[in-house]
């Protein structure tokens, strides 16, 4: 194979994940014979999915080059942006990841629930670092989003700049400048030839509601509560948390921290020095009641309704130590994620059969996105200057906005290249932006307990089918010399109808499949036991629609003796 | 039994449904020996019941009552106020069935599907129009909702009125006054006892969008658009779909109709002469090639993304007629229903891969709800002057929140009943509204194909169950005397793992059965099956999951021979 030239050899940037959901966030950059791989991220099971843990990255292009893979770098310490390390890091040839020590930490933590992999090499940096990956360098330049450390990478090529920013925000400074505007600007005189953008809010108009915002209106509630002030919010939301624990301690509170998950990062962020609480500020659960109700805040997991997560518990009343009393304030500090609404709206029914008064994201800002909406991205445009973009993460109408957001702001429509599907191939020279047609493997991949991707599509489609009318088993035991059904044929059923009371409908199936062998074996010989089968499934399948207008799944078993 | 005397007899208000969702709406008034029932709508299925076609009101206090009930009147004709009729006027004793013209139509119309049902009696009345049931009389007033031919009832009891809006928006007419506003401040003198009113949008803030700024906005759109103009929207928006057949006539534009119940519904209303459209404007799907895209304007179902509907064949190139061109508007002129989201989600995403252009209510005022946001709530209240309020039709938290508002303008925390659940019992006198501890039966009745009300709460949780981790079944013959297990065992799985990548995992299986049954029946004489059966389910399970960290619902067949 000759080698291209390299002002010919374009650089190629290949999202794997993250272009057509939220979540599961993977960018490659490949230059020759340099891979560079940004975030490893999870995306949690969607309707077509049932039943499995996580859907990953695919990540069969980097499988197959991981000789060329210089480092996994890892914008931030979310799920969406980590979350798939445990399972996918060995099969790139556990390149060595470059993160900051924050999500060092949160990478170490989670790798624990996996005793049996290979030990990660985590080379910490921070905003100033720079890395040699191959014939490509790294730079990096902070972030705000809703976890600390989040940091943004410049990944230089010989074409220019590649910027992945990660999720971000523009909060303002005390002065009420953007913070990091300095660095954006100074960056923004480069040579930056792609940004590639998140495009989580870019249906949202205008700015997002600053997070400081939603920690002056916490104060508020916290400080003029009569009785205990119970939070819910995703334990993912590490700055917020944070705050709330100051915020009690401005106030005289106890914080009560309720959640694995959230239990787990507090700890990290408090021993690597992301903040101090007093010794005794943090009480577990159980001593809740030892302080009066105006002197404690907990914070919670489950603001999604999440069936077991502490609020949901509260709510149901299943909680070891909390009940809702008289005078408590729920604060659900988060938004809905799409898919939740039922689950909140039953946590929310049920705190308010309880008496709770519960404050939430539309009657108060108790809640911010993290994420950059419309005038924020085109700032982040405008500061960083960029030639080409490639809008990420979100679905298609998402990056399609983003893009049209872009063209508004003067980028030209001919250097915005919008990632069709995951595995889409993006060519970038000094002159042009690409969209090739072709794309790189991209079918789910599926965490399902110990399996990963081996949940295949036909899976998938039998559960769906299971969950919709359920499962109808037929055993029938046939005489291979007379071809007669001997006794009465076994019958299991699950998920179609009541067994019990469908008593009489079982008689019926019975006597057809009696009917159906014996017809059909009647003049066979030999008997064509596949035959039969085939014909007891139909058979059996249009008499039970007939009967119930419903389509379990039927199958058959014939045992000959 | 010693009837009470009348003045110490109260009214007894029951939500049969509605107030533990939106939808299958039905509300039971009963005094003495009357009862009169207000609507009897469907739910359609949620996350907690797959498969299932819908969730109807429980009428078994009704059906054990069936004698007392002197008649059904419906509001209007939507599904959530109608869609339950076919499936329970037998079991309430077939009553009179009193509502308006259209309702009426769009309620025989759907019984055309029902062939075997007996012939319903309904009694067509109008706003002024006055009926005895009983020793109740019914009066009913005109109404605004996003459907013509809407009534809300009075019920004239000995205490005063109960009066029932059902569905409302307050619209302003050509003047810039609250349409209606006559009859509901002449209402407002009378002696109003309770008002059961809506609460769908009580957390709304302020006024809703008024429909006739959506007309508006849909014909400067309409006009202004070079290429045809696609929208889609609920086939029961039929005020809006009349009106935007009305826009494209004033454009001289063609309209196709595409979707079964919009088709249905528009000619329904055309029968009945709620509008006149020119004999040429409506034109079928298979001409729409015959006109120049710039006159034509087509009107699609399927704006929730739902599989089969005109509007998502179009997004996912399956219709038979329609192709997205360049230029074509799409309004998707509808809100987002919870649960739909990822249904819309790619019904934008495919649309917008094809380069058509969409407006959506979120960039534009092309949706308004037709139910009434917090202001009007509070008008509502303010011009009718009941004694006591019943907050109905929404989740609890909604109910809670218009009780809020109700009591905001003036309504004290005792004369509000909020019903906890559906088949709550209020009891109205004079003086005092009371919300009793006990209440009528109202647990899930579902239609399921031919089955109504048969589908088991067992049934539910097994469909659930096998959309997790599929279902396992192992059908395995013992000779009775030996105790040995002959052949191979029959394993049959689906939902799972894939078989035919599992083929080490079925082998041991295999071992582990004919290793637990001969274990078991050694020393075992006679064989206790249902022992040997149940360990080698447990064993199975066990197994299993630690082989796959799953758990799929494991079913042991035992044939002896």
């Amino acid at each position: 194979m000759i080698q291209k030239h390299p002002r010919e050899m374009p650089v190629r940037i290949i999202p794997l994940g993250g272009v057509e959901e939220i979540g599961r966030n993977m960018t490659v950059i490949e230059y020759g014979n340099d891979i560079v791989v940004i975030d490893a991220g999870l995306e949690f099971p969607q309707e077509e999915t049932p039943g499995i843990d996580y859907i990953i990255p695919n990540t069969k292009y980097l499988e197959a080059r991981k000789h060329k893979i210089r480092g996994l770098i890892i914008s931030h310490g979310h799920l969406d942006h980590v979350g798939a390390i445990p399972y996918l890091i060995e099969r790139l040839g556990l390149p060595p990841i470059y993160t900051t020590k924050l999500t060092k930490a949160m990478i170490l933590k989670r790798q624990e629930e996996f005793p049996h992999s290979r030990r990660l090499h985590i080379e910490e940096i921070k905003s100033d670092s720079m890395i040699k990956l191959g014939q490509l360098k790294a730079r990096f330049f902070d972030i705000t989003h809703t976890i600390p450390d989040a940091i943004g990478t410049i990944l230089e090529t010989p074409f220019g700049n590649v910027i992945y920013p990660g999720d971000f925000k523009i909060e303002l400074d005390v002065k009420g400048k953007p913070m990091h505007i300095d660095q954006y600007t100074k960056l923004g005189k480069e040579k930056n030839l792609v940004l590639l953008m998140e495009s989580t809010n870019a249906e949202a108009p205008g700015f997002s509601i600053p997070e400081k915002t939603v920690h002056q209106n916490l104060e508020k509630i916290i400080a003029g509560a009569k009785g205990r002030v119970i939070t819910g919010t995703f334990s993912s939301l590490l700055e917020r948390i944070i705050e709330i624990i100051k915020i009690a301690e401005r106030h005289g509170r106890k914080v009560v921290i309720d959640g694995f998950s959230m239990k787990a990062n507090v700890e990290i962020a408090k021993e690597l020095g992301f903040f101090k609480p007093k010794k005794d500020t943090i009480i577990t659960a159980d001593r809740i009641s030892s302080y009066p109700p105006e002197k404690i805040v907990a914070i919670c997991t489950g603001a999604q309704g999440e069936e077991n997560a502490a609020l949901m518990r509260i709510a149901n009343r299943k909680h070891k130590y909390i009940r809702i009393q008289k005078d408590d304030a729920i604060i659900l500090s988060s938004s809905i994620i799409p898919g939740n609404e039922r689950n909140i709206q039953n946590l929310k029914d049920n705190l308010a059969r309880q008496g709770a008064k519960i404050i939430h994201y539309k009657v108060a800002d108790v809640h911010a996105s993290g994420h950059a909406y419309q005038e924020e991205l085109k700032l982040m445009l405008k500061m960083l200057r960029p030639k080409f973009l490639i809008p990420i993460h979100g679905y298609y109408f998402m990056l399609k906005t983003n893009a049209d957001l872009a063209e508004s702001v003067g980028i030209s429509k001919e250097n915005i290249a919008i990632p069709l599907n995951n595995g889409s191939i993006i060519e970038v020279t000094k002159e042009k932006i690409h969209l090739l047609k072709e794309s790189v493997p991209a079918n789910l991949v599926m965490v399902d307990g110990l399996g990963v991707g081996d949940v295949q599509e036909v899976v998938m489609r039998d559960r769906q089918a299971l969950a919709q009318d359920g499962i109808f088993v037929v055993i029938t035991i046939i005489d291979s010399q007379t071809g007669k059904v001997r006794n009465s044929p076994d019958i299991i059923s699950r998920g179609f109808v009541y067994l019990r009371e469908s008593q009489e409908l079982l008689r019926q199936v019975r006597h057809l499949i009696r009917k159906t062998v014996e017809d059909a074996t009647a003049k066979m010989h030999p008997i064509n036991m596949d035959y039969v089968k085939n014909l007891l499934r139909e058979n059996i399948g249009k008499f039970l629609f007939q009967k119930t207008k419903r389509r379990p799944m039927v199958l058959t078993v014939l045992i000959e003796v």
